[in-house]
């Protein structure tokens, strides 16, 4: 994205503690400490990059209160309690200015059934599709190729991305982001085997999204058998996740890319679940558990504690200390074979010593 | 879904065996034991939830016939020999009623190649594309957004949910469900690599799929080098599934979420795979074959039996005895240090009683 | 596909070194040695199915110029230095006759913003939206229902397959392929938790693509959370990988299907990656590493060598030593036993020679 600011613009933006250095030149684009130029601007978020600090070309630096150093000739150091926070402003800053910003348009390629209730201040795309008594509220953005089901519901202040589908009676919370590829409500993996043929079952609940829950791309959340697959207010969720039919996930849980969720398993609030878990269906985490990338958990029980790790998954405690001796049990092998090999010479004799 | 029933019509659609309590009230919503209120129908599936029954608010519950319970006031009871699969028709009933119906339209906003065949009662949704020498046979519902390749064919009875892409020449059987974002025939990954570039073999067969599969969201499902990659009769694929180049599965085989089988491998009739599976390029897996959950599968020997587990897969049996005896492992170290120390003291001694 | 050749049409084609039998009928079909029917032709690419030479029906049959067999009657033997180039050459052939090719038109339906800039026999397909000031190059093809964001960039000869989303910003390099579903340059997972809150970081980078890259089905390539995620030129990446945000790939790499490398992580040239790996991120992974399918790796150290493996990942040596012994572990338990049973039987025997 190509912005250009004064920096005087910039320092009214944020309004820093306090300023060292030269104040008046344009800031044209942001980075790293390491990768931005002149002409640039940058910070420091965590202090173990302190070093790069006095390495770097950027024009205008964001730091912390505490950092105690000087601006070179022609470079502003502005500081702040949280340095962060002050850089996240600006980006929205920049993505407001550089983003096209819709305003309340339906456009002429989408298709939007008369039955459909449209709030106000909804931005629909091109070759959007709003099925019949679906109901969208105020202030909605729908890009281009979405699909919105028979009587789905999309709460206030939502994004959706381009391409993402809605099925049929599925309901979709406030301030929720689904970016695109984002499938909602599909069916559920149900079937009941007779004589060896798969008979479906039918799938006739639908999928319930919090209020501020984010949704990654190509992300699929099944609907429910009956009643629903629910996702709790503030939960975030990466790209490629897989959630099956009647799970519930609590509020405020962080999900990584590609993790998979079984049938009717309970997650509870505050649950970070790391890329490529596996959870079995029917179980329950409870509230706060932690469980590391790539882990498979079948069941949870309490001693397993609040971290996991493992497939299948153990406390991490016990996790780290089977990788840290992993490698060691070829070696392991060697020294039995050693006592074995000791023992039976000395079985031998001790044998003898006994006539 | 809405949806409203009289008790006596609900009588009349499922036929139960045998009716005990008050059968003239409405009903409205359809749940588990737990969840359903007065006004709610339920059901028990699994002879462990028996308790349930008795503190089931639900007005009208359907019961297996062994099972002597009497309801409580303004309750009704209907017995089955099978209630889940009662449950199952009324669920269809539902979903008949509440879900709008297609009734073979084109849409206007749809784009039909005048070289496609469309058979008898064809619904086409909007901005479908469907390109030249493209066959639709009969009753096959195509919802928004699909798009239909050069010269493939679609066979009867089949449902196309929103934004599938079949490419072109891919041949889909007959009353197959593809779930929203399933792409058919993308081009598998065939490099041959010269002087370290990769160049593209190209991939000029198809995928060909029998009749009743179901394929979940966002599944892929490779176009073959040349030839066909196979979905056998009556296999149901699960969301997130990736199928590779000249892979063959044979009939009634179950293939869990998130599972990938590489190219060229052949896998046999009614076989059981967890999720995020992983099946390395060129194997077979015979028949029958069950694998858990986030196993991965290099080779298949026939001493593996016919359920495996782990990554790499080994048998059941030995996976679950590894399983129970890693958390054992630290100890064992211990206990084998411990063996080291006494025998040091003891060989000494010994070695000095030579002497 | 269904194609017809005269023979005599295809040796003009491929030139082949020597011919031996009979050169004037028709070909209709293309296969493996052992599928190839009368009327087709098949190829000897790997010596080992040499064999399969004799037994094949095909009527033409492509063969290094070493082998020294005779055709049967009715079959022509046509001898290569390399029979793989030449059926490559063949199937490109193949491809261009059977699969239409669009020649600069822009479709009707799809929806071009004014101040987008379309180069010379660009190919625009049915829905497809191309939003404000992004560039498409000469010669590229878009096929239906693809989405172009604002300022995007997309290089010349580059082919998008039905339905892929490019946000905006994201820059594709010249005769890059991405296949159905793709979604470049959906936001990166980036939160900061305050409070339990989790507050999202502004993703205002974008994703780079190089040239000649091609990108798998239903993959996912987020975008920077400021600068650039980065594909390096002639990189193949599979179905349903996910790339996260700030990553950068090297040239020539090999990324194969559900693989996930997660965010801030470098990849250096000609790495491969198998199936379903999972890589942690803010880490280096030197140039032309192999990882093994399913592993996992935390950190990269040089003492791992170039081929890991494993879950997390060790040495190619480590990890198979271990896979070896993991089946004998059991015994290993009742070996120790077997030599405390022992050892306590001699102990106090030793202890009481002592007095």
């Amino acid at each position: 994205m190509n912005f250009s600011y004064e920096l005087h613009e910039l320092i009214d933006l944020l309004i820093p503690k306090k300023i060292i250095g030269h104040t008046s030149f344009p800031i044209s684009h942001i980075g790293s400490l390491v990768e931005t130029k002149q002409g640039g601007v940058s910070f420091l978020g965590n202090s173990k990059y302190r070093k790069e600090v006095e390495k770097s070309q950027a024009s205008a630096i964001l730091l912390p209160m505490e950092l105690d150093l000087a601006p070179k000739e022609n470079q502003c150091f502005l500081f702040f309690d949280n340095p962060s926070f002050a850089l996240g402003k600006l980006c929205q800053d920049i993505e407001r200015k550089c983003c096209p910003q819709p305003h309340g348009w339906h456009h002429p390629k989408a298709v939007i059934d008369a039955t459909a209730s449209i709030g106000q201040n909804v931005s629909i795309g091109p070759n959007v599709v709003v099925e019949s008594n679906a109901t969208i509220a105020d202030n909605v953005i729908i890009m281009a190729g979405c699909y919105i089901g028979h009587s789905a519901k999309i709460g206030p202040n939502s994004v959706l991305h381009p391409s993402v589908v809605v099925m049929d009676f599925c309901e979709i919370g406030s301030r929720v982001t689904l970016f695109s590829g984002v499938i909602i409500g599909s069916d559920g993996f149900g079937y009941e085997t007779v004589d060896g043929v798969h008979e479906k079952i039918p799938q006739i609940g639908n999928v319930v999204i919090g209020d501020d829950v984010d949704i990654g791309a190509n992300t699929t959340i099944d609907r429910a058998r009956f009643s629903h697959t629910k996702i709790g207010k503030g939960t975030k969720i990466d790209n490629l996740v897989q959630i099956g039919h009647n799970v519930t996930i609590g509020e405020g849980c962080l999900i990584i890319a590609q993790t998979g969720i079984s049938g009717s398993t309970t997650i509870g609030n505050h649950v970070i679940i790391g890329g490529q878990v596996g959870i079995a269906g029917h179980i329950n985490i409870p509230d706060g558990v932690w469980i590391g990338g790539k882990s498979s958990v079948v069941s949870y029980k309490s001693k397993m504690g609040k971290i996991l790790r493992g497939n299948p998954a153990m406390s991490i405690g016990d996790a780290n200390h089977f990788y840290v001796l992993r490698p060691k049990i070829p070696n392991l092998f060697d020294r039995v074979s050693k006592l074995e090999k000791s023992l039976s010479e000395l079985l031998p004799r001790s044998e003898l010593e006994q006539i």
